[in-house]
């Protein structure tokens, strides 16, 4: 792919359309750059409501945007959908599925997918979250099993279909086993009438003492509490050992019947070949000097959660958080054009806005600094926060009516099977004339 | 499956939740009879706005409903995802997926799906649209046809791509080629600004010699010359012979070069096995008597698009239409209390409403009986009936703001690749390094 013929501007091409790689794009809008962005889907996700899609909150089209849409009026802007196969540094070239594309400026903006630590086993059988069809999958599972469950004759039989476990107590998992629980208290009876409340068990599991680990102890607490009330069981200081698809172990040998387990446990960065391997650091994250820029290279920049800036401030890098993503890319669309007109170029420094974690109707945590809260107020401000950083007026439109549909019934959202959800070697098909009561 | 423990009242099978399929359960709300519905999806589709959802000008979750949810307080209502194998009518059970059912009254309402007459190669490689899992491939598929033209260094390469061909101009292809035209007029250039609207070509194909074919005389002008000045090439009285991929063929030897082939020539019912041979009528519908009654059983019903009821006023049956099956749901609802209490029961009469159809923006006919009109009155009533029909408020709204966003924008709706498209032995993977200007 060449694109230039059409212009004498330098190219920039951003590998991703994430948080990161869009502010890079914006930022140069106008500017005497040729901007092309890849990315695997034709969207945008917006991951913070991920699990609201796959809860069936959410249509997932809602937090989903079009790219293309995006940067309509952009001039400067192109995108195809490709998958970056290999970077050669040093001949500026990208392989893609779509070819080969010769770069001026490289923005690797790939971010994260789950980290199952190389359990294979764990891998094929735990659910992951981090896209928008894993959470469609999610769902229709989620529904396929208690469907499933309704065809069992006995409560022994039932129960691993209606037990659901959540590794991972970081905001994903409080959000999910928060939505998981509120599932089972204010629907599963209704659309259900055969279950009762009591026939659902939800689980969250961290090997850590706390859920939320990064946050204040304040907001750990509050988080606890709060999911605690709504019937979730807490499993702290527990170490998961191997999931079959039937039954999870733990280290010290307690075991949980299930046919869910919902891994957000960890990320690691997604790299394409061609980095070297002495620029990847720990959870798979490319080291990058104090611009972004991957380090040994004039023209690569690396940002968000395939980044890791290493400094005395931040020995581990940055959070993989979204603020720190849109910051990066702002930082580097400026940098790019200081180095294309010899200016000097500064340090990045990142501005902890602070974080939010909801844990459902009316129960959110809120650490902004030193001003923390916890309950109704920190919901809404979760809530605000969230809607207008979603992309679009329409998109902005249809979650907050949902939003509000949700909260009035205690019973909206969407939970549809729209297309089955299959796992090879899974889904046995043991249906025999069953009594239901 | 057996429910016969918990009640002993007579139990009413209901296969399908269509709208057929909703008006029997609803009308049996309150009697004294068990009422369980089965169907393969667990949610209701808004069939008349799914090439909406094709067309991504609405999310497919906002013309889907829980089936669950609706009947969430009919006490009397149980539902289960299983598709029917077989009706055994002499013992009075039915095969399914989840088991034998044992039934007193069954109601046969499992709609229809698309009619390829046989031809095996153009079911291969044409798309239907009947269903929202169909509705989705085929957004993904033009979608990504669009895309794959930007990579094609020719014009003549990317021809195939950014032609549309739609055989059947009944509704659904008037829809269809409409939402087609607008995407042309209104978002290609926007979108991929490589592109030029005269790039892509929409044609709208019958053997008949008007579209809108049983819609009266003058709506079917009115449609035609919407369509034509919207820029789409409608061929009547023009016979396909065959596709294969690539190139569609006429009879008489034109050629139009294609990769996309929309199919809504014709439907034909889903009848179970284990219906008698002689009861099958012309496309594939079971004969019924005044009452919908399967011919030869005293309690099995059909009813909707898969029932063919022969009268001197009707020789050919009622038409394939929503109003026809709503009708007889409710019909064949009372009939069943009727017979329960051993009342007279009472012939059924279709009372036709009229019909409409949208060809796009601002155009839509309408047949009222006697009253016809077209234009801009029609497309507000057209509008005004499909939102107060579909189920759910949140529905309506979420399609109400869908429908604003997209008149004030020229541009809304969610044209997202959420899942790709993959039809096997189509998508050669021929991508080499190319050109785009």
């Amino acid at each position: 792919m060449n694109t230039s013929d059409s212009s004498k501007f330098p190219l920039v091409v951003i590998v991703g359309g994430g948080f990161g790689g869009l502010q890079v794009a914006k930022k140069l809008a106008d500017k005497p750059v040729d901007v092309l962005m890849l990315d695997k889907h034709n969207y945008h996700t917006f991951q913070p409501l991920l699990y609201q899609v796959a809860m069936g909150g959410l249509e997932s089209e809602s937090i989903a945007f079009s790219l293309r849409k995006n940067f309509d009026s952009q001039k400067n802007f192109r995108f195809r959908i490709a998958e970056v196969l290999k970077v050669n540094a040093d001949k500026n070239t990208i392989e893609t599925t779509i070819g080969e594309i010769a770069y001026d400026y490289l923005v690797i903006a790939t971010g994260s997918t789950t980290n199952f630590f190389g359990n294979k086993e764990i891998e094929k059988f735990a659910m992951p979250m981090k896209s928008i069809p894993e959470a469609l999958n999610l769902r229709y599972s989620v529904l396929q099993n208690i469907e499933e469950a309704l065809l069992k004759p006995s409560r022994e039989e039932r129960e691993p279909y209606l037990t659901f476990v959540l590794v991972g107590a970081g905001p994903t998992g409080v959000e999910l086993s928060g939505s998981l629980a509120e599932l089972r208290n204010h629907v599963l009876n209704k659309d259900y009438p055969e279950l009762k409340k009591e026939d659902m068990k939800v689980y969250l599991v961290d090997f850590l003492p706390k859920v939320l680990g990064p946050f204040s102890d304040q907001a750990s607490a509050a988080a606890k509490e709060f999911l605690t009330k709504m019937g979730v069981e807490v499993l702290l200081g527990v170490k998961v050992e191997s999931y079959d698809g039937d039954e999870i172990k733990f280290e010290g040998g307690k075991t949980i019947r299930t046919k869910t387990v919902i891994w957000s446990a960890g990320v690691m960065g997604v790299v394409p070949e061609g980095i070297e391997k002495e620029n990847i650091e720990r959870g798979n994250r490319i080291k990058v000097d104090s611009v972004c820029r991957v380090i040994g290279t004039p023209n690569v920049f690396a940002i968000g959660d395939v980044a890791a800036m290493i400094t005395d401030e931040t020995p581990k890098g940055h959070p993989g958080v979204a603020q720190v993503a849109i910051q990066m890319g702002a930082h580097v669309g400026k940098t790019i054009i200081q180095l294309i007109n010899n200016e000097p170029t500064a340090p990045f420094k990142y501005f902890d806005k602070g974080s939010l974690a909801t844990i459902g109707r009316n129960k959110a945590v809120a650490d902004l600094g030193k001003i923390r809260f916890q309950g109704f107020f920190a919901w809404l401000v979760w809530m605000f926060v969230h809607l207008i950083s979603l992309l679009g007026g329409r998109n902005k439109v249809i979650v907050f009516i949902n939003w509000v549909s949700s909260y009035i019934n205690y019973n909206g959202g969407t939970r549809l099977i729209i297309r089955k959800f299959e796992r090879e070697g899974l889904t046995e098909q043991e249906h025999l004339p069953v009594t239901v009561d």
